[in-house]
């Protein structure tokens, strides 16, 4: 095997392996959850495509494929989850990557509160879910567009806020460049930002959070 | 004078001149005002420095400069206004934008209600103000940095809001090009977007606006 | 159903309903199409696709699609037209974003006059047609590659215009960055942007401003 | 007053106030510090110029001026320290906006260690000093051209990482572009960004992790 | 003399030699000025500074400075004048490229007809001047801000156009990208851009147009 | 027909008539080129598919279609060619657009020299052709990538060069914008730019000096 | 042929012909390789398609295709390898590009010491290479995303680093811009960049560099 | 002294140590001197402005400024010089990139062959210094504006070449840019590019290599 595999991170301890499959070629893909399989743990692999979801299922049908999320995984073991983790969208648009995030605390085993399509075009709805949202140990703002979701939840929450822009959109959305750079220029306090689509990378730090919380309560 | 005036535009027409300042000459500057007050016109001046002031004021005392707009004016005669235009920003740093608008606005002929320094991080500042806004018939918009405040306003209020993006901020808010790109992507219904820093021409489309709303009244 | 509906924001009050069409999941769109339908309102669905099309049209006859504008809508109920906007474009290939906006202002009431293929690179064209574009409310500029539309109209006439640039072009038009730019930095009074391609939001803000002036008439 | 001055927020309860000085005139500024030393509580202003803190000294000779930092402070209550933030920069020329970060979280009530000029030029630097930066709860990692401190840092620990990019460089660093896109792009896991120069949102988004995690001892 | 000095391009035989001031060192100025005075040619220098100026003079006092376009010129032999390039500007900030343009094509012998502050935003201005620009054999247009008059003249006149973009606007002009692109972009035929604010580069090819066509009289 | 046709543009005048075809419906496209058919005039059309070509071809088997510039065309008239046009490239990539270049000058009577893969990268290339360049009246220099071709050409002839940006390459030639760039920047006199792949324009501007060199012939 | 192909340059003597294969015509392309063929020479053809490769086997059945690396060749001669250049990737989706830089080397005799998947997310990995690399002449660092692997090595080791950024990644990584940038903002000595994805770029000047190397040895 | 000092890099050995002034305080640069003096090692401080140069030599006399190159050293033991770097630029303007270049080759032992002003606008000039350059180990070529230099040069040259962009002309040349894109899309074998102005990373590489050839002779 070409690819050298980290059996040791810290945060994964227990819990499982990741897998990065974007542009990985199938017999790699398969070398690589076979490997995995065999140690007995768990594997996350992230922006997988269906026809590769297709092809590792054929060597090995024990894998799972989330279409929303484009997640394709092994679960052997029972995933506990303890603490909170705030899931939110701008829009339905923006759910597969929320979706990778909230999958990605889970399998890391967060509980994840999901409260989708409350942008702020109609903040009314924002509103209404402050209460459960206050609930959470740290709060992931999902949006594309304009994306200005991220500020105003850091600014009505007091809990670390990750921001996540989304490739939603067209025209001067730039494939997301224009959600970042809102995120990036907020106003509002504790609030810091993962690349476009990365779902993965905020539902990883979410979670370091909210085991230093949980070690807490 | 090698600058060709026109005297003839519809919105202008018994209100006065406009003049863009920036990067004129100040000999430039002194003919054109001079000749504008001998015709007995009103003037609004745009972005004009404080140097440029001191040495018009030199030559025709009776200019007038506000050093937070920047604006160099002539008032000769009495300005009647009607209907209104809610001029608002997200932050302190936006006043000197949101009055080029206001300004603007009340040169044309209406009536002007600021509402400043409720930016979209402390959203209870905004929501305390909506009813008044509800009263005018065109809103301004005038945030820098995350620049969401144009969003949520057209998402609040069912009357056109001009968004007008400002280079308030630091690193990745390029000079307001992240602003910018927000109110362009806005999700929100009823709103368009004018240049970074350009209150003038906000609140001159919102007189536009605001006149068509008042023959009504 | 995961996405929250608004039947309340008040210029659609008696229309009909907005649904952007994009990148949502053909069961997803049904199941809103149904919803609204069962509720007799008016939807008007932008940048669908024609796959998006062909498969709610079997679950929900009645659905029109107009491949011009990527426009999906229901018409339960007749729509009586008031006031005037004109549509303005540059080209014939900038015809889809006017239908877009064009469509979109008759939806909620807007009398509409096309001007089609007038661009700056002919300006006789546009010249003819000036007594025409003087009797609307409101104009909408639509062009792409150079998109100097928009400021030559605003030049010649005293409504307020709405300037879309569109994504027509090739090379340096960058999908229509340099129609946005062009528009943003126009020298005449009384323009504002919207995002590139969006007519829609143009035709709705148009509408607004329509609304104003009608109430006048 | 005319900018609206909040009371509330959680984070701030019973440790101080925020103050943006950036782009404040010097009068607006006076103001805001008196009426907050009135209220007896700790005030934290961030970029604030020599010449602002010359001024406001006039007024208020309490405040103090941090010239690396560019922080201008009013401290009238002891702060109480707690828990562990690292923070750690790449070069000599990063520590302006590393002590931005580093006071920001002390005067919220965080322990901070520094470990300055530690870039991945010279790996070495850094791994000498791996075991004390895992004492902490929250790394931040503050550096400029390049930027790839915050991905070696999020590979070698277990906590969260806060990256923020500087403005230091030349050329192809574009005013610190270069090294936020680093940062965003990291394949290491636990990592988000602030904006180029932020180190008053990483000192606050670590601070609020860093009490998540004290609870709990 | 460090820099190699080039006697015998063509079009500048019998005309005189071309110098780049910017950014060179006084003394290097003086030493290129001092040689082209010996050797009787006539010398155009483009984006000299005033204070280039004043030093150079101090050396070689036949020097003579136009401020308006940062020309240091010796004009030793008188320049014989044929044909015609009109040189056109948007507005009266453009000026200054203008003049670069339009006293680069005297120095190589061209006559040049100047029509300033004519642009798009008031188009009548322009159309009331085609008589003269037909005259022309090579048209150059020169604007900031918006950029649109390159398009317009190249609609209207049938000689090739050279269009400048200049620096000249604030905001989303981006130092003159914005007009580059429109102008790259135009959709009228006969048109070719050079460089923000290169008046010179436009002069110089208008002059070789100029001079191909001359040759038929 | 929606599309408004010109039929008096100049330079055109007994040659034939212009169409872009990007984007253009085939129904349309067919209205146009019948129009033009049954007037008896000659018609270039660019960036035309296949597809097009093939369904305007089942309606007006006369039309012609050359794979390489994807021009569409129809020659009812023979046309006279005279004086002369060189065009030459960096690369065989650049052909196809060296191609639009040249049979759109052919198309408005110029005779064309074509100079294909003389690359700055192998100079001995270009140097071995000079000679036959000189004979042009003008020049079109194509490339991709660096783009220097039109640099080192201006240098080396003195009749005006107009350089033709490609989108050939890939990484950081950024769809020809490196090329563009370098082509702006030239620090050769007689070069003047348009769009990128626009061979078409650099073909007409050719061909408007060539006709006023020729005049005199 | 109207490929102009050059026989001489030096590093190419006696080792073979380079054709860089992207964009070509397929007719072009066996043309080009038959030529090659019958002067007995070896061919490297960098960025073949797989069709490309069909195509011209069909014709040359002697042709041979890596598709990993998209070279397409004809090893006629045996080569004789010399020295040493270490090819080292941040991930396994790097490897394309690597071996287009490690097959170009070894095209031109040198030996190559492939490293792969040795990213700075986990630096142990490539620590644990050190001493390997240390015994090249020259290293080539081959990273997408962040890549910060080149700025690393290059402060590991005294040998040239040879950085070769890939459009590996998505969202901010904009088709491999942000490794590039890092990749020219190195901190560390000794590194120079290359084009997005040209591992032949890499591999022939490391080439380059070997020789001189290895004359010594 | 807050700033970890590196004394045992290779190819410094023997030679001396480097010091990046830009953006250092002076108390911590003229710490940093002395202790480097102290240990009688020679100096080289790149990127020091003349106000550093003058309060450090007050307080370590033996200092030396290069107003050109901005390098402060200090030279205490001879240096031996070898081998052959050539060193060309484009214009004059690019002179003190390449005596940074220069100087650092010089600095580390390498002869340095100085060809300046020899840009390809006027290709004759390089033509003529050919044979000089083929001396040569390694070329470093230093251009701004087009930056076509390096191309022509590794097209005429089978030895490494290093180029560098320079932040030399206006305009579009965006502060190197332009040069910088030019350089990395070169179609000549056998370039690499380091960063804008970065006659240091340029310097120090040639001698890399420089030192690998000698070794042979
Ligand atoms: N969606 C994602 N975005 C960014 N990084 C990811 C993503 N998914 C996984 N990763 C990272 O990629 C690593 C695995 O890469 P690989 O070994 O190439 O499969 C994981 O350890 C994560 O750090
Ligand atoms: N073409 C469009 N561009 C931008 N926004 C749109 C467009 N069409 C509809 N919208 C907005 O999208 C909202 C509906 O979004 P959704 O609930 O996701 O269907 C509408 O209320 C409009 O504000
Ligand atoms: N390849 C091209 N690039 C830019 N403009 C073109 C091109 N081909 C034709 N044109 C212009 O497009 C006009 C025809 O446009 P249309 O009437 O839409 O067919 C012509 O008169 C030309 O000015
Ligand atoms: N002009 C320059 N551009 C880029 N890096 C430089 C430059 N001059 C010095 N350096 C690097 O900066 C290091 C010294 O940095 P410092 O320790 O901050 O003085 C040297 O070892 C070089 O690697
Ligand atoms: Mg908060
Ligand atoms: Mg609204
Ligand atoms: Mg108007
Ligand atoms: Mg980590
Ligand atoms: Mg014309
Ligand atoms: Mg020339
Ligand atoms: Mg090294
Ligand atoms: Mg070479």
């Amino acid at each position: 095997g070409f690819a050298k595999l980290d059996h040791h991170r810290s945060l994964r301890s227990g819990f499982g392996e990741v897998v990065f499959c974007q542009g990985k070629a199938i017999e790699h893909l398969i070398h690589i959850y076979q490997r995995f399989y065999e140690h007995d743990t768990n594997v996350l692999g992230t922006r997988a495509t269906k026809e590769q979801y297709e092809e590792v299922k054929k060597a090995l049908p024990v894998v799972e494929y989330d279409a929303l999320s484009h997640i394709l995984s092994i679960q052997k073991k029972e995933i506990n989850k303890t603490g909170c983790i705030a899931v939110c969208t701008g829009g339905t648009a923006d759910i597969p990557v929320a979706e990778e995030a909230a999958q990605t605390a889970e399998f890391f085993g967060s509980k994840v509160l999901r409260i989708y399509d409350v942008g702020v075009a109609g903040i009314h709805r924002l509103l209404s879910k402050l209460d459960e949202i206050h609930s959470a140990n740290c709060v992931i703002a999902v949006a594309g567009m304009e994306g200005a979701l991220g500020s105003v939840l850091a600014g009505l929450v007091d809990k670390p806020v990750i921001a996540v822009p989304t490739s939603v959109g067209y025209g001067a959305s730039f494939g997301g460049v224009s959600a970042l750079l809102t995120m990036l220029n907020s106003c509002a306090e504790g609030l810091a930002v993962v690349n476009i689509d990365n779902g993965f990378g905020a539902g990883y730090m979410a979670t370091q959070i909210n085991r230093l919380a949980v070690r807490a309560e």
